[in-house]
């Protein structure tokens, strides 16, 4: 009967996750631009689209098949059981976490790249590169053997993603009107933050999914430990990006209040199962007030990351995956039978060793794999749109029409209307 | 405790399905006009009080009380529990499908029906229309007997919805700019594809409840492979769409994204249980193709269908209710009890035959059925609003405001001005 | 086992009340002026982050400690356990309530007051006024001794946001332009109906985790039952209020459908375990007529109440406790096992008496408080923005820049060129 209880906790956790692609939806349109807003939002469906036939035919077994390196069985699911779960159950919850990853790399493309290109490299980054670190920390692999804690990814989830999306930003170079011939930077500012503030809610409920689902189990209640938490260090990021925000801008900005909750919760990905509740406020604060900074900073380095994937998803991400090293607690990483105590409870620095090592072998793999990629493709079939597509907007250059239709007829009917 | 466990599963998949009326009225919305967005989207709160309400009172006897061509008892639910499952929770799974169906029904109606007509043939089609197939089939009917497969609904939820949409439209005629003296389309674009994709996620959501769910038990785990087949056939169901969208007009348009997810699921809601992965696969990339194509060719028969419910949920739920018939898989068929095995695995053409009569029979009995109904409306008190109405939009003529209430003042302040 | 169900049962119960905030942020913001949108939005983000901390350093603790007047223990949630949840369960599921009330309380604050006045009050409410009654009512203490009855929060949770939200209202005074100096008002229209639509099918969904939710238990199916008159009462809402908005506007205003909706859920919430069916659609439906016709009344005293707490969350919430008092139940009473039968039921009127009671004490208190706080801040920091700050817009003025930015670039651009 246990066992028919934690399938179901775990398929209405994969729901609450697969649910976040609505949230990236509504958080990538609503941060982006008017004229891009159609085609920003239904990239989203592509994402579980492709993820899922991807996983399905070979990604799954190759995360989670045998092998040191990488799996090599499992194709189509044809895998025994290993544990409680079901395949069905396994496969839908890894595949949203997946699907997550590519809606981070993704957010990197924003506003310049062409359709073909997010198809390609999406289907790419399922099968090629996701799949590897998968393995190596969550499959078997020798960073599991080292004793790597990332108790639900913020290394193979949120790094993995960020550091794509972060090659993919610096190929494509920054969107038009971005910089200016000084250096100086424009705010592309983003069209709708009713959109983005859904967009976060959806994101930070699934994020009950995200990490208490990966207990796998109900059975000793310690999911609801790890969903406490998850959520104080969400709570307490909002407070410590806004602190951040007004000192650098003087005022709350919406990004900041939208942003520390995200840092936060990918900064407790890893470590929620491993730390004390006053350490999860700890951690999800500090990940709220490195957000914004490092956001700020990327900016001034002229490297224009449309939704923040770099610092959100990236730094945060080390952060968080870090953060085990530093306060993991002793009872709490003997429960989860993973690696050792953190540097504040005696355990020296062998577990922030550890964390490191999967760090910069993570950043590493993603990196040259991306970079290959992309680069193959830029030489190719180019990656990004014409100056005019951009111009005009990938609504209308990608899939016909404008995703406003009625604004944008607007719009155009008065300035032809100033012009003559 | 395993049916502890199935009622609370149950409830849970139909909160799913509720969902999915948010989801209809995003979409519904997002791909209709502006000054109809208030109205449009409003409806989907009466589409949810009526069928409770009906459903209630008299529907759900008539639905799933005794009886060889309609149920006879079980008014305010009292009914004696049949199976594991409280009544109220079997009341609340049945209702959301109902609904379901209300909500396609109603898309037929865009942009130009009288609030009125909506209230009064909704409430008709919850009483004297939806339960009379959905008793055949799924209450113990002559259908049953049969052995119809229709395992969540292809034919009894979404092919009913398609039909009464599909009358209404046809006797509400094209809206005004629809189709040119010449007999050429324009296109009416939707206002909002954010809307749109975000409606279309969460009723690709709801499935999880909508298949899944119609197991009605959580004991062997195979409400997980029902969920796999799912969608998978979902995913595919986008390339499928996507492709012929790009044959038929060079662009991968925002409704072939949409409307193959959708035409996928209405697709496999009839087979889910019966075929094996690459079946469903196959089933869902069908629907996706067949759904554009046909859509494209409704409308250069001069038919104005605002939201796509002959295609999407009528032409792809005949698909998918044809498809057990070919695809049905013999330990499938032994394990869900219901019918033969289809064609590819030898079981010749009678489940086909069957598959085929309740397709006949169901389209007969709904078109008759909605055409004497919205025909006695049209000739009593009209079914549609008047012209200047229609122009102005339905959120002033049927609920005194625009939704959009600055968008609006904007637009007409702006217009005096032209024209003064 | 059953105690594993019970707790995955309540904790998914929490996240159905968590995702109302989601609705929250979308009725409030659909309901105000685009210019204030992405504050009245990003707000309901810090309503989760204050409610979340503030909870988990005292407010559980004050809420559900030992005390007569107040609970005296359980700070962090160090508490032991009581009954069968674990306490991270009851905190999420309690802290959900709190953040539904405080949401209440901040639409009174809508569209004028300082960020600042939202993040002081906010934390005092949660750790000073909530608890108190909070206490009295679920914590054992002296209004649950005489019996109070109420199940899921009409009193606690609506009742006394609703005040809070309308001292508020009251001491902000109306917003710029909401009444002209002959006393008439203006309709201060909501910029967006679909984004209401959408929070109010949010929030309906929600309400399967306040209500049947907190039946605490799933184990002899009664949180089935509770979901049905629950459900049943807010569809016959919708017809109560749309009627009384017919009679008094002639029209079929958007606010009575998603009002009605609201006002009958809030009713029901007091009574929904305590009485029958019919009895529910009763109270729905004048709860929806009620809510109307009040909302109508205050604005015609010249009360600016932006998003109707007062009428929706205040009168049905005095409506729903008063409820009980007269159509409870025997055996329902018996089976709940919280005070007597209603009069229509020949208890008499004691039932009605502690229920008022309740009401009387609740209403006090929160007035009492509410005023002190909201009046100290007044008198020190000020709790309006400025007049040119307001008829900017709260983005701007608070966070820096337009939710809208770029309909707003286009507004004031062309602004510009009429002035020039």
């Amino acid at each position: 009967m246990q066992i028919v209880i934690d399938n179901l906790w775990v398929l209405f956790s994969a729901i609450l996750v697969i649910m976040m692609q609505a949230g990236f939806a509504l958080l990538e349109a609503g941060s982006t631009r008017m004229k891009n807003a159609g085609h920003v939002a239904s990239k989203q469906i592509l994402t579980i689209g492709i993820a899922l036939i991807a996983f399905w035919v070979c990604g799954y077994g190759l995360t989670f098949g045998e092998g040191k390196w990488i799996g090599t069985n499992g194709w189509f699911l044809n895998l025994a059981q290993s544990g409680d779960l079901k395949n069905e159950v396994s496969f839908f919850f890894q595949f949203s976490f997946l699907a997550v990853s590519l809606a981070i790399v993704w957010g990197g493309f924003a506003e310049r790249a062409k359709l073909s290109v997010y198809l390609i490299f999406g289907l790419l980054y399922c099968v090629v590169i996701y799949p590897v670190v998968g393995h190596w920390v969550w499959g078997g692999g020798w960073l599991h053997d080292l004793g790597k804690q990332d108790f639900a990814g913020s290394t193979v989830v949120h790094l993995q993603g960020a550091i794509a999306a972060f090659v993919a930003t610096i190929l494509l170079k920054p969107r038009l009107g971005k910089f200016n011939s000084d250096g100086s930077a424009n705010s592309l500012l983003g069209h709708n933050q009713v959109y983005s503030v859904l967009g976060v809610l959806i994101i930070w409920i699934g994020w009950f999914g995200f990490n208490a689902g990966s207990t796998l189990t109900v059975k000793d209640g310690f999911y609801t430990y790890v969903a406490l938490t998850t959520h104080l260090a969400a709570a307490a990021g909002i407070f410590g990006a806004m602190g951040m925000s007004r000192i650098l801008t003087g005022k709350i900005s919406f990004g900041s209040i939208l942003n520390g909750v995200l840092a936060a919760l990918v900064a407790i990905t890893a470590s929620c199962a491993f730390v004390k509740p006053w350490a999860a406020v700890l951690i999800g604060f500090i990940a709220g007030v490195v957000a914004i900074y490092t956001g700020w900073w990327i900016e001034k380095r002229r490297i224009d990351d449309p939704i923040s994937a770099a610092s959100v998803h990236g730094i945060a991400g080390i952060w968080g995956t870090l953060s085990t090293g530093l306060f993991a607690a002793p009872d709490l990483v003997r429960k989860v039978g993973v690696g050792k105590s953190g540097l504040l409870y005696g355990g020296g620095f062998q577990q922030l060793g550890v964390q490191t090592l999967g760090i910069v072998v993570t950043i590493s793999y993603v990196t040259i794999a991306s970079f290959l990629i992309l680069w193959a493709l830029k030489k190719t079939i180019g990656i990004r749109v014409s100056k005019e597509n951009e111009q005009q907007g990938l609504d209308v250059s990608e899939h016909g029409v404008y995703g406003y239709a009625e604004h944008f007829v607007m719009k155009v009917s008065r300035q032809k209307k100033e012009v003559s």
